[in-house]
């Protein structure tokens, strides 16, 4: 009796293929639904790359690694709404499989925010041409060279040699110091007996010459004015405007030459003073 | 016997196209009511802006920039909504879609919270005119004239040439300097041997002198007075208002002058003071 | 046999239109319980806002923003509950509309706190009267004049210039400098040799001149005592109560004629002491 | 034909009508539990404050403000309930709209944390009176006289005349200085030459002189001995209780007395030391 | 008509019935399912709190305060799931009332968290007999005599008198300075000039003899050696272990004993030294 | 009429007890389900810890503390889900339960989380071996000897006798300063005039004295070279390996050896030098 | 009456049957599914592993370990989620089970992100080469040598012998000192009398004669010029590019060679400077 039930001939076959049928009618149905999402979401990518491209200027190579990550990003989200909706009709109940996933995702989601977050920042960096290799960089506490730009980190060498790892999203904000010129700047201290007038023309003599001699120097330099009145000396502020990662060569070459232009003239750069008042001890 | 199944005239066609019957009128309703939506929306949206560009006399180039992120993000928005009820009519449970949305959502959103932080606050700083591109503004630790203002990143040059890239979430609070006229100050010591009167009678005069010759002084510069009665000198100090970006100019002017005009009165800018006591050494 | 289908006459009119029916009959009753509610939640906020406004001695001009700032909510709540509601009787599966909703809501909701924060922390400024504008207040950071008050920035301007823009959700704290009188104070150093209760006296009568002289002055100024025994100076303490924001004036007065008094009677104001003690060079 | 279906007599008015006393009874169901639930309630709470006014010593105004407070959160949250259970029974399926508070709910949830934050972190205050008007408190980085304490705010009078508007959930930690007697600690430096035991016997005669003149002071003063060994001086540490608020003006007193009794005693109070080695110059 | 179907004859009394008793034998089932949770419950608490106190060593008066807390926590959760078990028999859909809760719970609970934070915190330093009442501890940036220790607050006397209120929350790490004997340290500078060997047994001999004199010291004191090099002095090291809340006094004992004690050896206890070269002003 | 229900006669029992017979046998499949998971999860985390001992070398009283604690938590977890089910399977709707459960896990959990993430980090130092009683640790601020290590605290003494209750979670770095040979370093500045190998000669010739008279000195010590050139010596440094514990002492040595070799051969340790350059008084 | 429901004859065995035919059918489709998923993830797995490894020249034994965590996390996840649909083709509500997870999972997962966010970091810190065992690297506050790399902690030798543990999820970003050549950095200051390009010239020969003396150096030692212009001396600096590790010892022998190159050439290191003027006491 209880074998009967494995008796084919007693299963009501006509619901069953009826719902066969309805199975495999939505599973098509799907299937198109996801091709034709697929191959729209696929060119609207690839549209707006190319748009971004032409307007931005952004190099090809740049590109292409947007746009892959961009694609395979889709193609995931895709396949897993796919999965998920093939399981919904063979009528095991997706909310398991997608309960499951909830739990996990969100277990994982607490951990791996950051993950998550290095890439968003990641492709922004990369996309808004905020920083490029050889770039010299100062972001999250490191300054130094841009070796390397990933998804996730980058690498940037500081001058004592060092290889920083920074992960992209410790990246808050980015002071790229290779866009454009560099300001020179110094500040030399005069004394409060010297003329004013006096080392203000000899220091804009000296500058006038060094601008003359070098071409890494492209304003300036300039005397300003009187920036400060120390405590012990009047300060001077020298400026100019020298070629990208020239602005430290510039500012040592100043300095050596306004020191000797302001001794060959005379001019004190006076060590701190102290007024002294003589009491006899009690 | 099986392939009857697959035989059209067995299924009941009276109620699958009842039910397509169905369909066909939710879709039309739903069509007719987000096209409704739609034209409602951005209406509502373009007057908005409409009366906001008249009332707060935004440009119009800003006024388009918001215009057409509001209705983007609206477009998104009801395309989105859209989606899920075509999904949710044509029987495929649509929870699958959502909840498959919701966990990526959710994953994203974590790791993708200061993309929509950056537009929001983007929006506003556009919208409010907290910035303008020329402006010297401090914020978030950078100091610099704004180059670009953009939804997600502001660019900030600083004076030494510096680009800096400021994700526009970091804006938490931010210091225009350049809405209206600036203040000069200097801070001038004079010996506790000399007149104060004196002093702030010479002071005053250069000053006067020096607003007649000025055309970027707006106001003053007037003495206020002691400041404080330092360790060595009485500090006297001298405030001025000057055109925007013209306060650096004035204080060096100011500074010069006052040095000067206090030597050739004779009253004395001291250095640091100390009364000495000997004691024979034990 | 298909078209049969698109045959009005073969469906079932009469449990269509019943339905039809039962949803117009849900219709209005919707449609009534919100009228209802509308008209009680407005008298409801109306009514709060007029009692405040009695007890709280707001001005009207500052009720009628914070009032009609309730009703834009309360009116913005109460359609987004309509709507889904409507949705819900036309048998649209309002739970799509709705988890939309949630998953759009909670992508931006991380994002865009800071909004919905700004917001309630603008109303409470603005109901608890915290801040007006024209007060000098010091908060996050800034001090400056209140320039504008909204719901979502405060706008102080520095004494230099400067216009903060300060998101109200930044304003944790708050220092108002602007309600009463203000203290005046003055820190001044009287040799180790001189008398203290000899320049106690000094000090107080020139206090009491000045105080008769300015009526700016609320209270005092009086001599409170030896505030420390500092390393080369006795610091006797001043201290006084002025007209708001009239303390700055007061301080300077008060510093000079201090020191001028001092000086006319031979009481030091001492520079930093140092004892000496020789020794032999090993 | 289809107007067949607006009359009445077609109706199933048997399922309707049964359908309607079943609504009533659930009706009369939950406005009785309803009933019983709220008066319950108010008892509860109101005897809980009875209860904690005997044991705690709470003020009755007080007592009253966290009485009607908790009255009226309970009352809201009924409400709420009712609202939406008397929506369930009219079978307006009442997911949607509660789906909807919860959205909206956790919009502002996020945004308004600080608001409740705020709230509770108030009642609390009050409650266990860490905090009372005119007490001389220290909290969040403010320290004065409290003007006002507020379900949301505490107003803070600073010493210079400042108002401090303090959220309460700023108020972290709290520091009372308006609970008891408080210190006055005098430090004074004595000469490596000098005998400490003398020095600390004139000290301990002057303290006692004081101690017996003071009404305000509640125990000692009494030189306690060699707090450190500075750099040029031995220093020599007095402490005393006096009445609050009145720890200031003994302090100011003490450091008078007791400079001026060193002084009569032939003791130095020393000025910083240095011994000097002379070398030729190179 | 319709008053027919008010006629009880008209309505399925049996079906209704029926339901009654599933409901009441439900009712019956949920009650005595409760009862047994809630004896076995208490049970276990009561024994846990058993076993703890014999283990531990906690007072009685502690494991009452937390038993009795623990029980609550126990009754009111039981009661809440009990009240939301009962409306579900009654098929008042307890979603609503559970989501209800779960709204406003969610909203309350982003405020009050620090709230629920406390008395877990407060919880476990009873527990852990991390504090009691008269203990010196520092914690919370708060230094003082334990004066109360609350489930969510604790009260610290400073020195000073000051009552600090510090929520249990706060208390993330603690420092309970009673808890054992305490080091007494003192560091004392000799002159480079002087024979480390002689000082060092000057400075043994005089700790041995206050050793001897004083009861509060249970180890040492003793020199132990060069600690540094200082710019001037070679600081030598004592230390020695005393009675609870008895090193300050031992410490200033020890300063003056030592300085004594080098003073009538002829040992210097050195000034900052500076070696001067003279060079002819330019 | 209405009796007519009481009588069991009435009722459908073959409908009652055929659902029963379900329920017992579903409840037979759990029963069997949950003992095969327990046994097989216990007989797992068993075999895990025993691996994990024979790998790790972890002491058998450590790996007791923490298989007990992953039993515990297994059993709870699977009890848990176990009464869950039993709720189910009699129909008494579990979502309530569950429900209420997650709104007060909920409620809880953001207040308690600490004490999770105590218990886990607890279970990692001790699995990881990171502490051990009577190591010489710094964390979380403080430094001292660790008296206890639990899962939710760990108890380091400071070397000044306090007694520091330090949470497990924040422990978030650890320095363990008892876990192999330490470094003993010394600076040691020499003049400017004194010829550097001959000091250097000086400082190893009585280093490798002390190296041979001294066991717990592992390596060196070591003159490595010219560390520094200071503003007025030349800072040489020696550095050596000593036994754990022994650094100090090994310190305190060298630096009364290598001061008093230097000395008798010459070699100043020069005070801090300045050059003087007079000019009249103006 | 009642037996009989225990009787097997009278259950409708073909309902059951059929359903247990159903059922087979249903598990036999997942275990297909999960096996097919199962190898097909492994095989994904093994070889996007291969193809990093290849690719990124990672070691054979990191490889291993890496694809060994990630096989077993992806385990776990399918094993998981096959017990949950297991659960509910046996119709014992799954979300029972699930809810359950969901619930303890969400309290754990509040405490333990910690872990999980270890573990991700981890995992990359390996992938992504960033560390080595026996680097030297200075991350979170640490500097050291690398002695351990774990998915979870890091340990790092510091200088001093001390043993850092530190959870990987500290090492926001790190530096690696092991990563190239490093530099040689010596600032040195002559006196604002000296010859500048003498001192230059004597310095650059000095350094030229230990780059030729001393293979470690890759690059210099180079004089760059004028680094800054002291209070008291002219700072001139000097770099050069040595092998990793060898920058230290690099650093001594230029500034001991530098130093007696000066002296040797009269150039002197000048001591600070300090100009005195007389006066009067008053």
């Amino acid at each position: 009796m209880i074998l009967d039930y494995l008796n084919p001939a007693n299963y009501d076959w006509k619901l069953i293929l009826g719902g066969a049928g309805l199975i495999i009618l939505k599973l098509i149905g799907i299937i198109i639904a996801f091709l034709i999402v697929k191959s729209i979401g696929k060119r609207v990518i690839q549209n707006s790359f190319k748009k971004v491209v032409d307007r931005e200027n952004i190099s090809l190579g740049r590109a292409r690694t947007l746009e892959s990550l961009s694609l395979n990003i889709f193609s995931y989200v895709l396949i897993f709404i796919f999965v998920v909706m093939i399981f919904e009709i063979f009528d095991y109940d997706a909310t398991a499989l997608l309960a499951s996933a909830g739990v996990i995702g969100l277990a994982i989601g607490f951990g791996a925010q950051g993950l998550v977050s290095d890439i968003v920042t990641g492709f922004f960096l990369l996309l808004e041409k905020q920083i490029d290799v050889n770039d010299y960089v100062t972001t999250a506490g490191f300054s130094g060279i841009v070796e390397a730009v990933g998804l996730r980190t980058t690498q940037i060498r500081g001058f004592d040699g060092t290889l920083h790892f920074v992960p992209n999203r410790q990246i808050s904000s980015l002071s790229n110091h290779s866009r454009g010129n560099m300001r020179a700047l110094v500040d030399i201290g005069i004394s409060y007996d010297d003329n004013i007038d006096q080392a203000i023309e000899v220091l804009q003599s000296t500058c006038d010459r060094i601008a003359a001699e070098d071409d890494s120097i492209k304003e300036g330099p300039n005397v300003i004015g009187v920036q400060s009145l120390g405590s012990s000396d009047v300060v001077i502020r020298v400026i100019a405007k020298t070629e990208n990662m020239g602005q430290w060569a510039i500012e040592r070459k100043l300095r050596k030459a306004l020191k000797e232009a302001l001794d060959s003239n005379g001019i004190e750069i006076p060590f701190p003073h102290q007024v002294y008042i003589e009491k006899k001890s009690e």
